[in-house]
C-alpha cells in the first residue's frame, strides 16, 4: 500500500519496500537526461547500489558519498558536490536524487537550489526524522561556525520518496528522535494524533512498519497542510517551529552531543510551561506533552551541565532574534496553537525565558 | 527626471544624481532593521561613504568590501560575505545593499539569496553593463574553475537603484563594453532603438547624462518586457542569449582578457552569420550589427590567436549543451528573433559552428 499525499507543487510518496520502484517514480517526476545520486557513507553501502542501478536504464548516473553527520554539512562540502557534479558531466537537464537523512537531504537540496541557478531535486529521506520533517517544506542548506542552516534556499523538491522499512538501519535513538517530531505534530494540530502515538508507541519504537507507515502519513499531511500557502515561513508555518527555539539553543549549547529531536522534546516542554505561564496554555499541557514523551524515552529536561545563561545566549542565534527578545510558537492546549496578533509566533522578553530556564 | 519601470515584482528607477536619495528609496522598497552594503575597493572610495551615511539614519549599517573583478565572483568571497554579515550580527531582518558593476550585483545578490535561505536585496548597478543587463532579472550567481555562474540561484531584488551618472567614472571601454549589450535589445526586439543608439552613439561614449537616461532605460524596459513571465529562462528569455553562445565561448577560451561586451560583439557577428546561412535570418542582418557595432569601437571578429576549436570546445560549458549541440537565440531580421519551435532557441550541430569559426 502506498499513500500519496499532495503538498502542494509536489507529492510525497510513502510505501513499505518503495525503494525498489524509486527509479520509475522519479523518472516519471523528474525525468532528465542525467541523474547525479547523492548519499553519505553510512547509507551508501545499503541502498545506493540498487538505486544506481535501477536508474542507469533510463540516462547517465553519478554516485556521489559524503562523509555521514552533521559535521560535514558544511559548504566545503556544498563545494566538493557540485564540483565534482561538474566533472562527471552534469547540466541543466540532471535531476539530484538525494538518499539519506536530513543531513544528506539538507545539502544535496542546497546543491540542487545553485547548480546552475537550480536543477530538480527528489528527496528520498531514510531516518524517521527526514522521513517526516525535512523532506517536506522545501528547506534547504548548510551550516556555518556561526551556527546550523545558517545559510541556504527554499528549494522545492520534485518528489519525496519514503520507503518505511527503511527506518529498521536505524539506532533505536534515532527512531525516538523523529518520534518528538511526530509528537510535537499531534501537539500543534491534532490532539487525536498525539493520542494515537501515546497508544502505539511500543510498535513504533520496534519500527513496525504499518505503524511507521500511519505515522509519517499522518506526519506529512499535518506539515504538508501548513506549509503550503506559506512556503516562505511568513505566517502559520511559524507553528511548526515549537519546541525548536530552545530546541536548537540547546542543541547548539551541548555542541550537538543530543540528537535534534531530544533537543526538541526538551524544548517542547520548556516552550509549553512558557505557554502556561503567560496564559497562552491550558493548565497542564506541559505535563501531558512531559508524560507522552516520557513514555517514548525522550529526555524532558535541560542535561544539568548546561547554564541557563548558555542555553539564552544561544536563542540569539535564532533567525527571528531581535535584540532583548525572541519569537516563539506557543500552544493553547494539546492540539492546537495560539494565533497570535503578531502571526503565530511572539516575542517573548530575555528576562522571562531566562527565569524559566532557571526554575525548569 | 528619474524613469521608473516596473519589472514585475519590483521596480527599477533611473535617474540623473538618484544617489543622493538611494537611501530614502532603499527605507522604502526594503525596510528593514540593519542594512548590509556590498561593493568592491573601485566603487567603495566613489560611493560608499555617502551611502552608508545616509542609510545610517534608518537602521545599523554595516559595509562589505570585495577587491574589484570577476577573479573575486567566487564561492569564497560569497562565504567570507556570509561570515562578515554574521559576525556583524546580520539576521533575517537585513536588506543588502549591492553598489558595484555586474560582479558585486551578482555576488551580493547570491549572498542575499542565500543568507537564512534568503534576505532582500537592493541592487545600485555602477557600470553601464549591469544597468542595463545584470540588475535586471533576478540571476545572481558566482563562477567556478569550471566555467562563469554555474553556481547560483533567483533572486529578484528588491528594487534597482540607477544613478546614469556613475557611469562617468567608467572607462571609455567599459562603457563600450555595456554598449554592446544595449545593441543588443535593439537586435533582439526594437529596430527603431537600434536605430537610435547608431545616431547618439557620440552622446553615449561621451557618457552623456541624457543620452544614456534614455538608454538604459529603453534597455530595461526591453529587458523587463521579455524577463516578465519567464523567470527561470524557459521560453521567451532565451533571446537575450542572442550573441552569447559564443561570446561566452569566446570570453572563456581568452582566459577573460576581453571585456564581456565585447565578447557578446563578436559573439553577435557570429549568431547573426550563423542565423543567416541557416535561412534563419534574412541577408544583410550580420552586416549592419557589424556596421554599428564598429561604429561604437567595439570589436567584430575573433581575435586569431584563439583557435576556432578552442572557441568550440569552451561552448561545451554552457549551461544549455548536450551532446554534439548547443543551442542558439537566433534573429530574423534586425529587431527581430526566430521563435523556433523548440522555444525561442534553436540547437544547431558542432560541425556547422566548427565551419562557421573556421570562416570569419
Amino acid at each position: 500500500m502506498t499513500h500519496t499525499i499532495d503538498a502542494g507543487a509536489y507529492r510525497v510518496h510513502i510505501g513499505a519496500g518503495l525503494r525498489h520502484s524509486f527509479a520509475h517514480t522519479i523518472t516519471d517526476v523528474a525525468a532528465a537526461h542525467r541523474y547525479a545520486v547523492i548519499t553519505d557513507d553510512h547509507v551508501a553501502p545499503l541502498y545506493a547500489d540498487d538505486i544506481v542501478s535501477n536508474l542507469s536504464g533510463h540516462g547517465r548516473v553519478s554516485l556521489h558519498i559524503v562523509p555521514e553527520g552533521e559535521a560535514h554539512k558544511t559548504r566545503d562540502s556544498w563545494a566538493r558536490l557540485t564540483d565534482e557534479m561538474l566533472e562527471a558531466g552534469h547540466a541543466r537537464d540532471t535531476t539530484v536524487v538525494a538518499v539519506g537523512g536530513g543531513v544528506v537531504g539538507d545539502l544535496a537540496g542546497f546543491v540542487a537550489a545553485t547548480f546552475m541557478r537550480g536543477i530538480p531535486v527528489v528527496q528520498c529521506p531514510t531516518s524517521l526524522l527526514a522521513m517526516i520533517d525535512a523532506s517536506v517544506g522545501g528547506k534547504t542548506g548548510v551550516d556555518t561556525a556561526a551556527g546550523k542552516n545558517l545559510v541556504g534556499a527554499f528549494h522545492e523538491p520534485a518528489a519525496v520518496l519514503v520507503d518505511v522499512e527503511m527506518i529498521a538501519t536505524l539506532s533505536l535513538p534515532q527512531r525516538r528522535s523523529g518520534l518528538a517530531e511526530a509528537i510535537k505534530h499531534g501537539a500543534i494540530a491534532d490532539e487525536r494524533y498525539f493520542r494515537d502515538i501515546d497508544t502505539t508507541l511500543e510498535a513504533l519504537q520496534s519500527a513496525d512498519a504499518d505503524a511507521t507507515l500511519d505515522l509519517v502519513s499522518r506526519s506529512v499531511q499535518i506539515k504538508a497542510d501548513v506549509v503550503r500557502g506559506d512556503a516562505r515561513e511568513q505566517g502559520k508555518r511559524k507553528i511548526l517551529n515549537f519546541g525548536h527555539t530552545l530546541g536548537h539553543a540547546i542543541e547548539h549549547a551541548c555542541g550537538y552531543s543530543l540528537l535534534h529531536g531530544e533537543c526538541v522534546a526538551i524544548g517542547m516542554v520548556l516552550e509549553a510551561t512558557l505557554a502556561e505561564r503567560l496564559g497562552v496554555a491550558v493548565e497542564g499541557t506541559a505535563t501531558e506533552l512531559e508524560r507522552v514523551l516520557r513514555r517514548a524515552s525522550l529526555p524532558i529536561r535541560r542535561p544539568s551541565s548546561l547554564a541557563p545563561a548558555a542555553v539564552l545566549d544561544a536563542t540569539r542565534l535564532d533567525k527571528k532574534a531581535r535584540a532583548g527578545s525572541v519569537e516563539y510558537a506557543l500552544p493553547t492546549r494539546i492540539g492546537a496553537m495560539a494565533a497570535q496578533e503578531a502571526g503565530w509566533a511572539m516575542r517573548v522578553d530575555d528576562a522571562v525565558v531566562l527565569e524559566l530556564l532557571t526554575d525548569l
